[in-house]
């Protein structure tokens, strides 16, 4: 790392608002590329694209697949999405004048051959790597990324933001905007909301649903194709507009029959093709399917839709991993493999045998499953996550007592309310950063009722290579606001389980338990679960200069931290929050006696979160202190390895040791001199 | 208003969690009430209306109206949804045995009648008082409300909650579900997530659709009213159950084929109908549409298909304002009237003069209206709420300009990240409560980007009768954590035209301007905007002994206090926090020096707002406050005036100027004496 990279934060400072902080720009962290073969490397831009004969087009896609596969074998990523996408990304730019014409993919898994085509080939080997490239489009990285793509369901709200800003802005040339979007994406509520208004605006937007999973419909046949041709070939749509401009000329054409005529045609259609389509249902005119590999047909049916106005969809079949054969028959392994041997796919383990520490996941699933093989009123929800939150585990056990909802969290979390409502115990486990989409379903289909839904929160804090939009940052700040709510995070595996244990059994309403991506401490976690006292923490080590209060694992930094600070003299007290809400005051009470500086560590933002229930609870008593808030600072953070980030933000043990000795330092100087302290 | 009433936390304390705050139960708020028909009279309980003939049915509808209509005229609520709702309501309760079986509704609008005949007739007087029912289904109320109902499009992911926990918990009686959601509300993202899963997840499940507003299909005809009868017949389904049945005998059923043959069946119904079904194109079965006003129709239709199996919508089409002419022909005015005379129907106008104070939502349009003329970068989206934020005013002078959404709040947010990245100016008003719906949207479609997206937050703080779902309460501080975010509330008319005017001209990324429901304080108000700078507050007043920090209209409370205060002898400053975020350091720092115990009031939660971000400003330099914190405390607060609910919360002048006098008091001795403090 160079020294660049050391651009730290001091906790409980105020940090610059607003910038992702990143360490460095991308170019820097590139390390020795992977040589392209002889078209790929001349293509610096889609411009030098567009200057090949569509016969090359192939040739090109091949080239992608290619680097793709040396590339992501060495340097982990999303692998399967891309790989599918890679005729679609090619055909796109070839026929859109990108970055003028817009392209907006929906989660950026799909977005790596992209990426290669918009200037950063070279650089791709920094993908998701701490000053490198982001693993998804990054409009701060490149004028060919339109739009953040690290949520799901959100390019089609966004495209229609563009489509409507060039019909408003006639002073510049149209543009032609794109989105692209997943048949798993399209089924959360924002992706409706955005067709449900594309409907009834204005606007001339392309959607295509770039279907991998054959999850709408397994009943492709010649009549699918044949349809495609015809219905996207400009002769049919020059005719279907020629009568239509003949009835509306001869008057018989008024605005609210011209509903109807619309829907007898799609209905006419929908019947030929035995197909009940919805998008059509919604008026949104409907092309496809096409076959999503076959780049010349691609590049040609793009370019018979483009010209034309009114929003449109294009289901495009893709396969996920096509090119890579252990991909394409494994394509959910293979969505974001880890290292492997590019020539025969083997999967490279991390070299981990079985007795390391568990990843907080397994803890989470093994334990749910122990727990509601005990108590059947124990269900568990997940919103299109099973493997990722390891809820798999009992899914496989008891699948009727698991429901995958698909990429809804805002769903999610009020069926589970109504679970709740008539007697169940929900189990949610969401990511952090997804359940932000559910915080008003937290509110008003759970906490006003007081229901015993158990949010367990995977991914807070730092996540590492998946960087800004899937940090889980804000949890604690945000649960924090809700009454009724109980906050807790577990320091280590055994308390994840006594937790989970405690949430189940309590009567308490709406439980939160956050806990981190990856691995715990602890090879031997298998405790029997116990009740907790519900808002009790816990001295973990006494002293007198200095008290530390932390939540989560990240008490393991800070005791690294106590050790260098008692090496070099000073007596620290170290208080674990299992809860952060309600707080344990006790330990605050304790601490106020001792009358010494605080500090506060946690792995969430430093505003609003549990230092600020600390310094919340000082003020109110009128105390005199420093509190040292440590965690993620007010930016937002890109990514890297969680070990390389924590010491960006300044929350690894070395921060924390060196803000014990400046508290321990200056703390008697601003209790007994209030005037004149240089503010 | 009872003893018992002035039930107020102390700004400042930490308050029991979540209860909600509602003063006294409702049947102690109950004045006169009004006679209830013979019938109605007699029916304390569904079991009553059960016991009647179906002849009565109509009789009963007839006096509810008839009630609703000379109740609402006096105590005013939501009156045209109610009113076209009377006969569903009543076939409802009529044939599925409530409370056991589950109606949920979706927005309580819709629920007066609902509320009649589940033993609240004779409370009804008190609905959306102080004390007294609430205007909105509320759980806490009534076990016929089975779910919160204030934020649109839950009620089908809640039912299915309960439609699947009936599955599960096989030790009780099945129970039937039927959710009862209006056309507005299905447009909504989480509406049609739940559809989906509903789609995806054994359960029979009853989606009534009451669709009152001919958005979905205007071509009502002979040809669906047949259609309606033949599918909702024992008889149809019966047929169609055999027919499968032989097949499935034959062996010509396999899964894959069984969705096919459902696909052919849904199109030729469709082609017959000439409308295209969404729903039938989501897998679940469709029934109507049926009169909704044909109370008798209505019993007997319910009655055939309660017993089916699997997810079914029932399409109703009601006629909103049914019953009272003049809501009839315009049901916009109509939706929540105010008072009106009951037999003529003549609006009584709140006898205020044009020289009044003109509504913050009214300051908000006109400004909008003004800006956008001057600058044509400027656009406006409301998501299905023209009217209530007075966006209507920019609506009816540039159409084009003006984009509204419709109930989704997510959309809304991500669409105006798109028009923003693409070099617009759009202003989003939304009201506070439901702008939680898009927390995500914010922080990862317009803030990680820094995109210049105005939010025009609406009915920030207590909004008086709306309740415990509609208070504006969090928003200070779910946006304080989001970086970059530029967060300002007026504390006048003029302040929120300057702020408007700095926002569209600002470079600094999103940018937060919160202003409550209802008047402001001044008739002249117009005056001509200005740039503010962005991040400074103002001293409104000096004083030594005590330093307020106050932000947005309740400065007011404020002044007032201070008036009491200083005439009682102390000395008090009154800083205006016009900007929340980036908060004015400067005036900390004088309050530092003053060296002065410190009150922040805010109009939004304690926890995490304003008073939070002073406190952690002074805990960063450990500096010794007391810092009492005034706003709406850790707990949720139910529906009263304005007023009463600010006693209640302790954060009207009275309280505050308590406060001032408490901190004067006691702050030197919790400086000087850490130990011992009795903590």
């Amino acid at each position: 790392m160079t020294e660049k990279n050391n651009n730290t934060f001091k906790g409980g400072e105020s940090a610059t608002s607003g910038n992702v902080v990143s360490g460095a720009t991308f170019p820097a962290a590139t390390t020795a590329g992977i040589e392209a073969g002889p078209l790929l490397a001349k293509i610096d831009s889609p411009a030098d694209l567009r200057n090949l004969q569509p016969a090359a087009l192939p040739r090109v896609c091949s080239e992608i697949r290619d680097f793709l596969i040396r590339s992501l074998s060495d340097n982990p990523g999303h692998f399967a999405s891309s790989m599918g996408a890679v005729e679609l990304t090619v055909a796109l730019h070839y026929v859109f004048n990108t970055p003028y014409d817009r392209i907006v993919w929906d989660v950026g898994h799909q977005a790596y051959g992209h990426k290669l085509l918009t200037g950063r080939r070279d650089s791709f080997s920094s993908n998701r790597k701490f000053g490198g490239l982001s693993g998804f489009p990054n409009p701060a990285e490149s004028e060919f990324d339109t739009f953040m793509a690290g949520h799901a369901s959100n390019s089609i709200s966004a495209a229609l933001g563009m489509a409507v800003a060039t019909e408003l802005n006639t002073d510049e040339p149209r543009r032609n905007v794109v989105a692209v979007i997943g048949d798993a994406s399209i089924s959360g509520g924002l992706a409706f909301e955005g067709i449900n208004n594309a409907a009834n605006t204005p606007n001339d937007l392309l959607i295509i649903l770039n279907d991998n999973d054959m999850s709408i419909d397994a009943n492709v046949g010649s009549l699918h194709s044949y349809l495609a041709q015809i219905t996207t070939s400009k002769g049919y749509n020059d005719m279907r507009y020629s009568v239509y401009r003949v009835l509306r000329k001869l008057n018989l054409v008024s605005d609210r029959r011209k509903g109807a005529i619309m829907r007898f045609n799609n209905s006419l259609k929908s019947l030929l093709s035995r197909e009940q389509n919805i998008f059509e249902g919604l008026n949104i005119r409907y092309f496809g399917p096409v076959d999503g590999h076959d780049v010349g047909n691609l590049v040609k049916v793009l370019g018979d839709i483009k010209d034309m106005r009114g929003p449109r969809i294009l289901h495009v079949k893709t396969v996920k991993g096509k090119g890579f054969a252990p991909a394409e028959k494994d394509p959910a392994t293979w969505h974001a493999p880890g290292k492997f041997n590019p020539a025969t796919g083997e999967l490279l383990s991390s070299g981990k045998g079985g007795a390391t520490p568990p990843k907080y996941q397994d803890v989470f699933g093994e334990t749910l499953l122990q727990l509601a093989r005990a108590n059947k009123r124990i269900v568990g929800i997940t919103a299109a996550m099973p493997s990722g939150t390891s809820m798999s585990i009992v899914k496989e056990a008891l699948p009727n007592r698991v429901f995958d909802v698909g990429i809804s969290e805002e769903h999610a979390v009020t069926f589970a309310g109504g679970l709740a409502k008539d007697g169940l115990r929900p189990f949610v486990a969401i990511y952090s950063s997804f359940l932000q989409r559910a915080y008003d379903q937290i509110i008003h289909d759970v906490a006003i009722m007081k229901l015993p839904v158990t949010f367990c929160i995977d991914r807070a804090g730092l996540v590492g290579e998946d960087g800004v939009t899937h940090h889980g940052t804000f949890d604690i700040a945000y649960l924090r606001t809700i009454p009724g709510m109980t906050i807790a995070a577990p320091r280590d595996e055994m308390t994840l389980r006594n937790l989970m244990f405690t949430a189940q059994a309590a009567d308490c309403g709406p439980f939160a338990i956050r806990y981190p991506r990856g691995a715990g401490r602890n090879a031997d976690w298998r405790n029997e679960p116990r009740l907790m006292e519900i808002g009790r923490g816990e001295k973990l080590h006494d002293g007198d200069d200095v008290a530390v209060i932390s939540t989560g694992p990240i008490a393991a930094e800070v005791e690294k931290a106590i050790a260098q600070a008692e090496a070099e003299g000073l007596s620290v007290a170290h208080y674990d929050m299992t809860f952060i809400k309600p707080i344990d005051e006790e330990i605050l009470a304790e601490i106020h006696r001792k009358g010494c500086p605080v500090i506060t560590v946690e792995d969430g933002c430093v505003n609003g979160g549990l230092g600020s229930a600390v310094a919340e609870w000082f003020a109110d008593r009128g105390c005199a202190r420093t509190i040292r808030r440590i965690g993620i600072p007010d930016t937002f953070v890109a990514q890297g390895t969680v070990a390389q980030l924590r010491r960006l933000c300044g929350m690894d043990a070395g921060a924390i040791a060196k803000a014990i000795a400046e508290v321990a330092a200056v703390e008697n100087v601003h209790c007994q001199t209030q005037e004149g302290s240089g503010l």
